[in-house]
């Protein structure tokens, strides 16, 4: 039967990728490559590093896959994003069906972990549900975008015996969710750090984590938000895209 | 100056390790080993393995922690944390400059990651704050044991558009969190899932994952709740410590 690896390979740095990784892309026969957009080319060129380095089946083929972007705009973001999953699967039924032997092997590699904000699983298991494609799959995790933001700044995610939430810039521009102190914030285009109005709030920003691009921000909300808007503007034209992430932490009393 | 590295080497599948960690590891002049208690012997054979497998500096020594149990009855819980970080501390600054060479590396091998429910951040600083002892650090991320529960699984950690919470057996004692439907629940030593009734939660559960030993359950709460109080009595019984995380995924509506 035909196997679907779906492979984490880190944030950005490829010395980032596991061994299990390196081992599982030495037997892949077919690599899809989902990426879209103003990013695609150093994406790729990411992935393509990843191949140059590590042993590869010979014979191998990386494909690309077109799907026109996905209507980040719209009011009913899960339908925009039920939608072209949708239209990602098709396409990838007859990929797979078409690129990959019976018994052979194709991929994902995905930036960062599989589990986190990424939509490789929910194509995948859309690809299983029509049933007209057999195949198997698996997960091989990954060093997360979030781990790569905490090891820079040399931050723990959570304090002691305390949670912390990980959600999106559209979740945060609601209000800060009850109940935690300690905010992760991904998918934010839209530097939403800056309608937090709250006292007492430490940021943790990142972008392009791992890669020889990356910069960090730390500091005071209050003092630091406006300098890292610019500095996002600023690297988001001289690159044409921007990755970012960051931690909020505000600085509550210790609940026991 | 001396320096020491915080290197997260995966949830217990040796090729876990990154390449950015192997090639850390190469350099360590002393490992330091804190694990305590009935745990040790397979954590540390985990280590030993990875050291066996991977080029290390000549020379190089693996020194380990003697250092009581942290008090985890104690009803102050965040105090006797503290305590134990601050006598950990003290230990570990002898360490260094009695062990570390000048210009040597000292390395704490991680379980997982290193931002995640870790000590080793809180220890270094704790290090630092007395300014007897000076030294650089630097933290390697590591592939977590929740992106492993959550690749194993094959699933994700949030749902589109949604936040995730990351959270304690402990506090998860206390009720649901408001505001998010899927809650990572760690440092459960009493399954606590068990006290969750509200209907329509799926529970995805894991123990040493990545392991030879690891074991998966996952399903309806009221329906495999009991198996995996069962199946968590029996496995830490034969192995005489066990770690296991768990997703609490409750079928919400989608808000939008």
């Amino acid at each position: 039967m035909r196997k679907i690896l779906v492979i984490g390979i880190g944030a950005g740095d490829p010395e980032q990728l596991t061994l299990e990784a390196v081992r599982a892309i030495a037997e892949v026969d077919v690599f899809f490559v989902l990426d879209k957009g103003a990013a695609k080319r150093d994406l790729l060129g990411l992935r393509q590093e990843i191949l140059r380095r590590h042993p590869t089946k010979p014979g191998h083929r990386v494909v690309e896959l077109r799907d026109p972007d996905r209507d980040r705009t719209a009011p009913a973001y899960v339908d925009a994003v039920d939608e072209w999953r949708r239209r990602r699967a098709e396409l990838l039924r007859v990929l797979l069906r078409d690129e990959v032997p019976e018994d052979g092997r194709g991929a994902f590699l995905v930036w960062g972990d599989p589990a986190l904000y990424d939509s490789t699983l929910g194509v995948i298991e859309e690809m299983l549900a029509d049933g007209t494609v057999e195949f198997d799959y698996a997960v091989i995790p990954g060093v997360s975008s979030v781990a790569t933001l905490a090891a820079r700044h040399r931050i723990g995610l959570n304090r002691v015996g305390r949670p912390f939430q990980v959600t999106t810039g559209r979740l945060l521009a609601e209000g800060w969710p009850s109940g935690v102190d300690d905010l992760v914030v991904m998918l934010d285009a839209h530097c939403t750090f800056g309608q937090v109005t709250e006292p007492d709030v430490e940021i943790y920003w990142g972008a392009y984590l791992g890669t020889a691009d990356e910069i960090l921000v730390a500091g005071p909300l209050a003092e630091v938000a406006a300098k890292i808007v610019e500095v996002r503007r600023a690297a988001r034209e001289r690159k044409g895209w921007i990755m970012d992430t960051y931690l909020l932490r505000r600085r509550a009393p210790r609940m026991e």
